[in-house]
């Protein structure tokens, strides 16, 4: 098929490669990126040919919106919006919306797969209408790893749902990866365990623990059994806290998931203003001893 | 190798037959149940030729440590005893200086694999002496999957090391089903998800979240996708525990293993007296409409 | 001072009375009371001499919005609306506006002290204008507690911040409550304990948590120690919430006020989906023995 | 009443001065202190008539073994221990019974209050026979404020049972130090909040959160209005993981309690092996931005 792709970043980039070697006429667009085929939201709508496919990867939020706006006003009915970034779905249906006022479909659609999807593939979790997903199909499954369609792809629900499963997908990725890096600290903190790697490794075939997020903590493990090379400083990216919102929503408890969010939120903080204020309460009831602050110029 | 196996539980009966297959002899002791091959503790030591080896596979704690008495007044110098089991790691040193004395060799062995391993192999992670583990290698590795020996088999420390790995296992395994549990949850709280099983099913391949547990909890829920044939009374099985406890005797913080712990605990709770307390601080100061608790015989 | 009091529930009907005590006229209108003053919104309006003030005692969200709205249409420039209620901070700029529009000043006010206040005293946190504030200065010094204003009153910031301190504050007491509960299901729990209610007594006087929460669930385990006339189910009400969502906002890890808070939504579960979750993989993996559903009509 | 008191730190030094001016005859002992009455343990006990009363205010653990076999060997059947440290409640039978061999009666008594215990008074909670506590009834008397016995003093149960009491005032002690503290961090993290400390102290009279805690820590943001003068590094000091241990041991959930303790570890963390673990998974999988540890030269 033919489609047009807007967002060569390090995830379009990959899924137009993956497209094209699939047989299918992918054109990327992306004004920040040498790799783009054409030169404006203009062109790559030229160059398609009714009814056009746009699928986006772009940051989600204003980005989205604003490619959304473009293509609004130049896209024709009949054709067909996929969102396949990372885009909160309770903003998929006033996309929807926006475009469905032009007869322009859309389909949200939650892609996971990382850096290994070029070559793994991608699983995808859509949303929307069942001609639409129905018409993407080939698209669908170029991108996602060969096997049974249901190991990898599902139709989750009206346009919304797709994206709601990758949130959840990301908030569930949260935890598992926080389960594995509390059990390697487990490992590193106790003197007996002679190599805590070398134990996740013994993990990998057999366990109940095994799985592909291991496999990769392994391999970050090798060479660098500290993993001197890198900070706790951690990120988080939106899904995690959309998941704890949506909890909350739901009336869902979740301590899992919100662990592993709190525990990225304070790995960014230099000091915890919390645990200042805890320290403080100790010294004033019990003359505790506690850690005055000093001097920049005086600090170890 | 010729071994004794004292336990034919699920594990113990597994593994005696997984090594018979590998062309191991392997003599199996169990005072409960049919498939004992002979009828004494004593008759199985007898049944060895020296330098005898005994694999346990017996309830940690009480049960093994009762076991391990036995075999101590019944071994030879130069045997060599095998806790698969359970057991705390503290409780390792004490067996182990229990045999030595009697000049008898001992090796902790976490086993982890389940009902699977029987065909699949189990994954072992050893403690001890590297020649008594070196002298095991043949029984080690009929017992675990094919493959490079590192990815399902590791010599972790001096005793106690294998059985503190598995324990770190299990407080993982902890984490990770209760990540993929939240999960869960919020897809089945969300109204626009129509088949939580499908959308999990979709993340078997090519995702990150992909592993063993996810297609477990696939098959659990295909066919009983809201999982009415049981409830949500969970059992906790003393590694999780430990990994706790471990980590406050290491000062390592581990809220999400904790987490799924108390979730454990408060799932057999009838009713909360924690929430009781906060029930009745709301109705104190606030007037706060609560649920009265209500006769047995009029309740819903 | 004249002010009209909009809502004569449980908090304005004793905000009332307090008022009145300390010399202020305050008109209440309520549509669904008979302790009602005047018959509609537009009477109350009427009944007030400019500039006049009208207070808000009426549940956050969309009945807020409505009286606002009301009073926009029937109020004149100069003019002071207060809302008292549980709003959440993030209305109070909307409904600021609205009115502003008009030329009607707004302040938000968060008021604590529950059935408690109208003897002891309402805690006032407010956000607006300083000019608008110090003109209700007699109100506020009527409702809460003698002693010095600074331990009872707080100009917080703008208008939204004396909501957004109202809901930290209800954000600490979810904590509060929860700690608490937590000691006391402890005490509970070990058989030594002779009386978990004495001990709570005991800590009333001279320790480091003493407070009036403590007092309270002292009163509440005197002559029912186990809590028996009431069930663990706890409703929220939506501070605590918003508290957690801030905190995301925010970036700031609270893992103690969402535990307090995701407990409460556990309490109201009849099943808990996640723990029907991990009993499946644990009876998919391991074999355990899981608690089966039993049909309703013969459970215990 | 005439009574020893070994150990003569913050504690044990206001504790001998309460007691004195009180009228009691308090016989200091403390090796270590030049404040101490006494030259050595024969001494104390030489200058007591019998049935001699020690009381110990020493450390937890060794310190506490070590003069409990002192006062094993010198004191004679009839005299009575009491300790008020902070020993773990698994302590008592054991010390119990080695001063019992020898006669020698035994209570634990939990002793909270800090600093200001000297002139508030301290509340106790003991554990013992029930004739041994009515004869130390003067001295508790002495010790704790005034006001009804109930509200400061229980005889919780037996030997243990005081230091149980003692040991869960501190689990829940932590718990409300970190809700206030979560609560102050969320008032510092929105810029429309002017003055975190002046909402705190506006919540000191009247509000549902008012507590001694919440007063000390006012005093603690006068003057030092983001505690600059101190870090979050903050030691936990044994009770709070004996409260975690326990509430595993009883299968009790402890959220609240467990998320400030593992708060404390973090905070004394100078890098997060869990978050490093974390990190080294994003960059794994997503090619996420990390933060790469640089030399310790080139640090900021």
């Amino acid at each position: 098929m033919q489609l047009g792709l807007v967002g060569l970043g390090r995830m379009g980039a990959n899924m137009r490669e993956r497209l094209r070697e699939h047989g299918h006429d992918a054109i990327g667009y992306d004004p920040g990126s040498e790799a783009s085929d054409v030169a404006t939201l203009g062109e790559l709508v030229a160059a398609l040919s009714p009814p056009r496919i746009v699928w986006l990867m772009v940051p989600a939020g204003e980005v989205t919106r604003s490619v959304i706006a473009g293509l609004a006003e130049r896209l024709q009915p009949g054709d067909l919006v996929v969102d396949g970034g990372n885009s909160r779905y309770t903003d998929d249906p006033v996309n929807a919306a926006l475009l469905g006022a032009r007869g322009v479909r859309f389909v949200d659609c939650g892609v996971s797969g990382g850096v290994w999807g070029r070559d793994n593939g991608y699983a995808l979790m859509v949303g929307g209408n069942p001609t639409d997903i129905e018409f993407l199909a080939p698209v669908f499954d170029a991108l996602r790893p060969p096997g049974p369609r249901a190991n990898s792809f599902v139709h989750a629900g009206p346009v919304g749902a797709g994206h709601y499963a990758k949130m959840v997908h990301n908030g569930i990725e949260y935890g598992l990866m926080h389960a594995y890096a509390e059990g390697y600290e487990l490992l590193l903190a106790e003197d007996s365990i002679a190599d805590p790697g070398a134990v996740l490794q013994a993990w990998t075939a057999g366990t109940v623990v095994r799985s592909w997020l291991l496999d990769l903590l392994v391999d970050a493990l090798s060479g660098d059994p500290e993993l001197a090379s890198l900070t706790g400083y951690t990120e988080d990216s939106g899904e995690g806290r959309w998941s704890v919102e949506e909890a909350i929503a739901h009336a869902v408890p979740v301590p899992v998931i919100s662990a592993a969010l709190f525990a990225r939120f304070a790995s960014r903080q230099s000091d915890s203003p919390t645990m200042k204020a805890v320290s403080a309460l100790r010294r004033q009831f019990g003359g505790h001893a506690v850690e005055p602050a000093v001097p920049a110029a005086d600090q170890r």
